[in-house]
């Protein structure tokens, strides 16, 4: 499985992804789940990828190829009508992300129906994030279907995966106007519970942060199992969560 | 959905359940799932139920049913050899766990095919928890297909339907150790987890506690959304995570 957290602050833009995968549990393997895309100044770009692996690396090939396609017509940077419209320079987040929604498409479309045949799962979504110049920062969950929603005020984040353990934190600490550094210990903490209850969910992490404007990436980083930033967190947590605990209020239930 | 606990302590058991069920979204009720049995002194014993409503109602049913039947053939309490076997005169907890595993073998044979041919899901799982005059406190998981696990001091928890919520508090919290009155609050908490992240738990509660050797119910009540003891646990757990939150270290992430 996988655990990929977005968030999308006021601020700016949070995303955490683990990179553990597995063809049934004794097939384990390591695999980035993020992918970045910067032109520096004028657009920023991530995709968080989960589910099918051989679909979402597809999707990401494609959505590369087309980009190579278009540098290579256009070495002077100018738009011809040959050029092929790609997620760098399509002219707004919503429209890159019916590319990759239209990319996803495509993948199900020339793979779907041999994957499920073999009873294997073809299901895949993506987070995409991002920024461009003279545009708001957006966050989009895109389905395998190929049609997508965008995180509002009123769900500021998306989950991809294993999702259940560590909504818990994210449901009481992120709102719009939650700080990034605020923002980035709720995808620590919520990643770390996750880490500790589901063995489909595994170190090391990709972080990313995205501020608000910037148009470069803020943080992008791997996060090993030895750094010590995220075991100050994870420690930290573990002993604090006891003394929360220790300082509820004795229940008799006897009422 | 549904969200059961049963947690297994040196000192006893203490299980906890919820009361929403739902056919869809629009279509939800209540429904006690958590069943109790006790000849105090002699066995005390619980069921707490998951799955296809039709399915653990049957299985309730049919194991009230044989009781009577038995009540019936020994109105002075003696055996004879056509007092059918019930839980309630069987011989050891785990030959408990066999016949309420026969039952569900039963009911999922009468009835499993034509569910699963209305696209319905015939799934379904039970705990069994108890202890009997000169027997140990055994805490049972009892699958759909009528096999069985017991909780242990490895794994001295189970849980039932929407599990993830609320697994990491009690990851963190619960060995065989445990106090009953700390079981107690880590149970609440779990189950508060879960009832914020998932519309398909809901208040009220079935709380059960069976303190070792008592063999009667320690506590064996329901608890409303209005009762003041479970508010002070929702609501100090609530300003803890929030002050644990807060005394987490500051992360640059730069690294």
């Amino acid at each position: 499985m996988t655990y990929c957290i977005g968030l999308k602050l006021d601020a700016g833009l949070v995303l955490l992804s683990d990179t553990r995968t597995n063809a049934g549990l004794d097939n384990i393997a390591r695999f980035r789940k993020m992918f970045t895309w910067s032109v520096p100044g004028e657009r920023v770009m991530a995709l968080l990828t989960a589910g099918n692996l051989s679909i979402t690396q597809g999707v990401v090939s494609r959505l590369n190829k087309a980009i190579a396609i278009a540098e290579e017509a256009t070495p002077d940077g100018t738009g011809s009508p040959e050029v092929p419209e790609t997620i760098l320079n399509a002219e707004t987040l919503f429209r890159c992300a019916q590319i990759v929604g239209q990319t996803m498409r495509e993948m199900q479309d020339s793979h779907r129906r041999e994957i499920v045949e073999q009873g294997a799962d073809a299901d895949a979504s993506v987070l995409l994030a991002g920024q461009r110049a003279d545009g708001r920062h957006r966050l989009y969950l895109i389905y395998a279907a190929g049609n997508f929603i965008e995180a509002t005020a009123d769900t500021p984040f998306f989950q991809l995966g294993e999702h259940k353990y560590g909504k818990p934190i994210l449901d009481r600490i992120i709102t719009p106007k939650t700080p990034i550094e605020t923002a980035l210990k709720a995808a620590m903490v919520s990643m770390d519970s996750t880490l500790r209850s589901n063995l489909s969910v595994g170190m090391p992490l990709d972080l990313l942060v995205i501020r608000e404007g910037l148009l470069e990436f803020a943080i992008n980083r791997r996060i090993a199992a030895s750094d010590p930033e995220f075991q100050a967190i994870s420690r930290t947590w573990s002993d604090a969560l006891h003394h929360a605990f220790e300082s509820l209020p004795d229940v008799t239930m006897e009422g």
